[in-house]
């Protein structure tokens, strides 16, 4: 007896297909999953709510990677940078999910879950409720920029005619290796920064 | 007479269709602008230099909308906050170009002549050199996520379930209107301040 068909149609199937297809072509669509896991399109919509559930399922499997954990540290300024860290670090495995993903509402449980711990970690470090999702938005929007800096390549700037470009050129040399970290790190340190000038003294 | 084939497949052309296939699809291919001008592939690969050079097409198409005088603009805190309000307009308005451009070397000659600006603005600012090439890629990195942001639903968590995640449900009810701008202009304030730290007192 083979195995069911349900086993070889599973959302955790569907999502690992998507997620091939993003990583490869930068978007999918659910007759190019049915097509890969070799079954009908309407079959593969019993499983998912439409095309916003499987931008859902995308969300889990990168998101699973961030440490959770992070959020756990304290004070608040180590646990915002652990998890930032941990959080770029996820995405840029997966940079050409990160357009689908900031586009589109968030809806997975889990995934609001952890958002509630985050709002709950500011709200105890002391933040004003209307600083809450700026503070988490601002850094997460570092973060996702900071992951596509990661995915792309050390020599980002290629200067052909450096008498055209000279402090350019010298700028680049200059530059701290890696120069995706060092910018990272850099935006990461102002921006924590700022958030405790919003904390009451 | 009808209009010399060569108008019809101009860079001008091929960078309009790249950027409208990106725009709808999340990618594009050589062969994909060829079948929407009603030409062979080779025929465009005649205008350009390969796959990176339609990116680079693509990237100046994008970049022409900068406000290339704000870094223009003295003392350099202002020039770097009006460029950066700047770029993440343009950015917004074609959000899936950017992990496509993140990822990709900058060859265009007008788009190192933007950095050479940039990098001598600093300069003049008194940024010392090794810091410069940090500053404006963690500018960018925090411009082109909130582009992403900016191009994203205005209500992008869905809480279903109050009870599960009161807290989420408090703080974004307090969030500013509208999210998007709160979020980045904390940011860019935030990192904008980083960096004056970095100057010599």
């Amino acid at each position: 007896m083979g195995r069911p068909s349900k086993a070889l149609l599973d959302k955790e199937r569907i999502g690992a297909t998507a997620l091939a297809l993003v990583d490869e072509h930068g978007d999918f669509s659910v007759p190019q999953i049915a097509k890969r896991l070799g079954v009908q399109t309407a079959s593969v919509y019993h499983h998912v709510e439409g095309r916003g559930g499987v931008v859902e399922l995308l969300r889990e499997r990168v998101v699973a990677a961030i440490d959770a954990a992070a959020l756990d540290l304290r004070p608040w300024d180590e646990a915002l940078t652990a998890w930032a860290r941990s959080y770029r670090a996820a995405f840029a495995a997966h940079p050409r999910t990160i357009p689908l993903l900031t586009t589109s509402p968030v809806r997975e449980p889990r995934v609001l879950t952890a958002y509630e711990q985050a709002v709950g970690m500011l709200v105890e470090a002391g933040f004003a409720l209307p600083d809450v999702m700026p503070v988490l938005t601002g850094l997460e929007n570092t973060v996702l920029g900071s992951a596509l800096d990661l995915a792309a390549p050390e020599t980002m700037w290629e200067v052909a005619d450096e008498e055209a470009t000279p402090l350019l050129a010298a700028a680049l040399a200059a530059s701290p290796v890696p120069r995706a970290d060092a910018a990272f790190e850099l935006a990461l340190a102002g921006f924590v920064a700022h958030c405790r000038g919003l904390l009451p003294a």
